[in-house]
């Protein structure tokens, strides 16, 4: 009964199979070699147009690199409180970016709220130095608390960020968990609907360690090879990272991983729903499910082999938490069983 | 024929078992799981006392986090001229320090000069902040040029840096390959000889991505976590690594493949000796030979299938090149066969 | 009818007559004259224990700096959300720190709550590096809302900090404002108050360009000489800014320059107080105060040859805004007669 | 005899008028004055074109916002071996620009070969990300060691720069004195020769404090604004180096004073060439001299109240020293009187 975060996981056998393939042989190193260049051609072909494509380890790598592609000095990216490049990334973003700064957003369910965009955006005066200057607006698809953007919801965001000429970055990581959810196509939820560069998660949804970063405008990206060899994220042979994702995007492998996930978190949140030791603290959409249950019953759970963790209550989100009570977060990924989530579920109709 | 560079080489086999071992179950995410703590203990063993590893994907990032442990504003790092974090790292140092300088430094055969690096640290006088401080001295081992520096060269050098109150890191990308030759033990030729830090290098000698980031002195490493999470250098699924190197260090493993690459080496170097179509440039050691020959040789082999690079001339090595006489780089890794070699060297003796 | 800005001002004749004093004749540049060292001993004096004092020409590069020599990887520090270092230094913090985070807190009067610093540095997990870590914190004194902190209350704060190991900034750019307001000694309220770190400001009130950052145990100091110079603040003729220093400080010149612009302040506080054309935003001490008044009220007043800013409303103060009311700031200075004063005053009875 | 540094004078009584000037009234903060934007277009009439001027107070700030402003990822500057930039500035450049690397080359006497800085320029293959990319040439007129470029000299460099779309800086800090010498016209050894960016230096010539950095192409500081604040170097008081600047320009002030500096150096070098008790270590042609004499006679003369610098060897000159002989650096400044140096070379012909 793992729960505790698609990261725990493994990885899919088929992306263990494309590793071994290339065991053997030999290629380019750096990103050149015939196998990366296939692979990149997948991704134009994925997302319907020519994109820049780059190979990462990691996401927080991903994400960092993204916003220093569009970097400015006494920038300000606007995104979400509860967002991965605000909580849970060391700064990276800072960092890479020799010092931007994170304008935190607040907003329903983990999503950014247009309103509260367009307010913070508007206090930055033009060529007021003081106070720097905008410079990106990131958004998080799948959102961290396990909400969706629509694709109106997007477009409404990436006018508001366009109108003041700011490049729209997305932070993926789940992002084939929102995309099987939404049932529309890559292209339709990205940049047709004004996104200008994703982080492509690949690691989180059965890969060993494969992240792209996709820049939908080429000319964007025009340091990256730059900017990532600097940072130390140009791994020498990249074609492992490709064949990750030659496998990944094969036949579909990845919106089944992701199905699968998703439908063990539907699967979960309808035997908590039915459940009088639980309840769910706020709907939720993909693989991430968020519970309120008894500390004691937690601790029984536990006992009896379930992993989870406690969470902190996200900002934005109204909880009524009872006596006693704590919020944990139960995250399903392409391993989790059936027969995991029904017997997590049947403990918790157990008398403790 | 496959000599241009340990980077193009695939994964030994066990290296790929590993990796798929791991691949079914779950483990904590971010450096913390079992096999990491059980991992971290194998280099206890190595390197015969305790340490603080941390693995990383790139040899870069491993060379630029070492020198960010030990960073100072205005700092000074001496190095040889030849050296990767000057050559071939794009400011990767530099970035992750805010602007530590390189100091470049010559010596014969791309092995630094213990006069030419006390004069270099001495033209630093104490509490001079026009120009900067010494942070730190950063070898290479094995050498750029496939060279080796002597326990005692070490120590030689290493003396200097701690006069100066300087750490000393090693650069050992391929520290298997030197280490093979010395027929010393790791201890010996690293904290014995007053090395603070090594990047510990797997993915050029059989690994698929594997450094390994080791801090003979723990405290030395206290903001190291930080460090690495801040440049997106911390794997969710670090265990894919810890398990690369649990592999890799399980039944000698990496020594006998870097001892492979090396016999494949001399082997290559013997025939070079032994042709009057082309000559060594000077005398390496380790999987890393330099050849001068002919432009017109250099097509015929290429055109007969090996595959190899034109080097620039490094620095410090006097080279008498003939006429329309080119200087190649040719590398054996750990898939090379005696047949690749044989060939090779028999291509040299044909007529063209 | 200047009230536009402290920084709007010009110089006091004895600053003037210092910078003047030092035309004529040589001294060691780069802080180390006879004069630097002079009026640092007179920084002993005057904080009553030794001190490293150092010399900058901007109140920015003053709490950049001070934040740099702590700086830690993933830093986190903790500040109010109207301070200077958020909302008007173009992130020169973040720059400085290579992406330190500055952790928005709110409060009352533009002053730090003390739950909401503990809580906000609470969410911290010791050792968790996704979050980063809590560096500093920093407060304004005077506050950027013309606020004071007690001695109390800065005591309250600095406990919080020091028992989480936090060393703490003072951004003193309106110091001498609020020391002659208390009515307290300068090492009372500082260092005997647990501030480790004091960005005295002199610029805002009667110098020319002159700043100085003084750290109340010399060894936090230890970098800053070379974080100075690398920053590119460390002035060659430092004694320009010395002697200004030395003027500022002789004879009580600093506390007689804040005491007037502080009177002046509130001469014209109980001038809009006792009119019924405007109203004061909230209750302020220093030479800051804040008003609403009708938007056609302003125009009127600078026609008449008032210059004042419009001011955003500051977080966490709650104003009840009439229709077609605006908030004002009105700064008064060391030049500001209380001719102007009454002026204004008179103009606010007069009938549109 | 105050030979130590032209960073030693104190500073014109024009400028100092200026100052004085500027105190008594109230004028808009932050670069914005009327003042500001008339000396701004002073600036465009001394360079016969629209030009974009940034005041700031130190060298080293100018020169490493210069450079910030054309920054790369990875980026290398070109610039001689003995410049401030690279010997005096404590890596400034490298830290506000995120980790340029200073490629140091060599030039007879203090100024670039261009044969030098061709070859250093065409190793870096392009697209080649593990090199890094050049990004700008880095020239210093006048040089460090006190000789000029002349202006075919500046535009063989320049032009080879342009060749690789590199921005060429020109550090001119004692550019006045360069000017003089020349006795050519500040646009004709600067933009008409192909230079982009100019840090012009006021300190070192007379002013308290005031620096210029000039864009010949606005549009290339279309972000400088933001990196000056960012870096702390926006003053406040903005008017007060403007003012400076204003006296500096007017009546041909500044050409004045470098035109006594040089003369009373001339005047020292005649004195020291008809001694033989020294000798002039190489040429030079501004302020600066250099000169090659016994420890016994230095101590004498330092006895006598002499001040100067022992200086080191600059690379790249050829310097026979004699047994106990010592290299001393002499620079006179607007300061300097014909009887310091008379008594000075007097002391040299003196038994001792």
């Amino acid at each position: 009964m793992q729960f505790a975060s698609d990261n725990w996981s493994g990885a899919a056998p088929e992306i263990v199979e494309a590793i071994a393939h290339q065991a053997a042989g030999h290629a380019d190193a750096y990103g050149v070699s015939a196998l990366d260049r296939a692979v990149e051609d997948r991704f134009n072909a994925l997302f319907e147009r020519e994109v820049a494509v780059f190979f990462v380890g990691t996401g927080t790598s991903s994400n960092a690199l993204a916003l220093a592609a569009v970097n400015k000095p006494g920038g300000a990216v606007f995104c979400h409180r509860e967002s991965h490049i605000v909580v849970d990334e060391c700064g990276a973003v800072e960092f890479q970016t020799g010092g931007a700064r994170l304008m935190q957003l607040d907003g329903p369910l983990g999503k950014i709220d247009p309103g509260e965009f367009k307010d913070a955006v508007s206090r930055f005066a033009p060529n007021f130095v003081h106070a720097g200057q905008p410079m990106a607006l990131s958004l998080t698809q799948a959102s961290e608390v396990g909400t969706i953007y629509t694709r109106q919801e997007v477009e409404a965001l990436t006018a508001i960020a366009h109108e003041r000429g700011l490049p729209v970055h997305m932070d993926g990581a789940r992002f084939a968990n929102a995309l099987v959810n939404l049932g529309e196509n890559p292209a339709d939820i990205t940049w047709r609907q004004g996104v200008d560069i994703l982080s492509f998660g690949g690691t989180k949804n059965g890969c060993v360690s494969a992240e792209a970063l996709v820049f939908f405008d080429p000319k964007m990206a025009a340091e990256l090879p730059y900017l990532r060899k600097r940072a130390g994220h140009l791994f020498s042979k990249t074609r492992f990272i490709a064949a990750q994702f030659q496998a990944y995007l094969a036949d579909d492998l990845w919106l089944r991983l992701a199905a699968h996930s998703n439908a063990m978190a539907e699967r979960l949140r309808a035997g908590i729903e039915s459940s009088d030791k639980a309840r769910l603290a706020w709907p939720s959409e993909t693989n991430e499910s968020f519970a309120l249950l008894g500390r004691e019953q937690a601790a029984f759970l536990r006992k009896a082999g379930a992993v989870f963790l406690e969470w902190p209550r996200p900002h934005g989100l109204k909880i009524e938490e009872g006596d006693d009570e704590i919020l944990v977060r139960l995250i399903t990924n392409f391993q989790t069983s059936e027969d995991e989530v029904d017997r997590f579920v049947e403990l918790l109709g157990a008398r403790l």
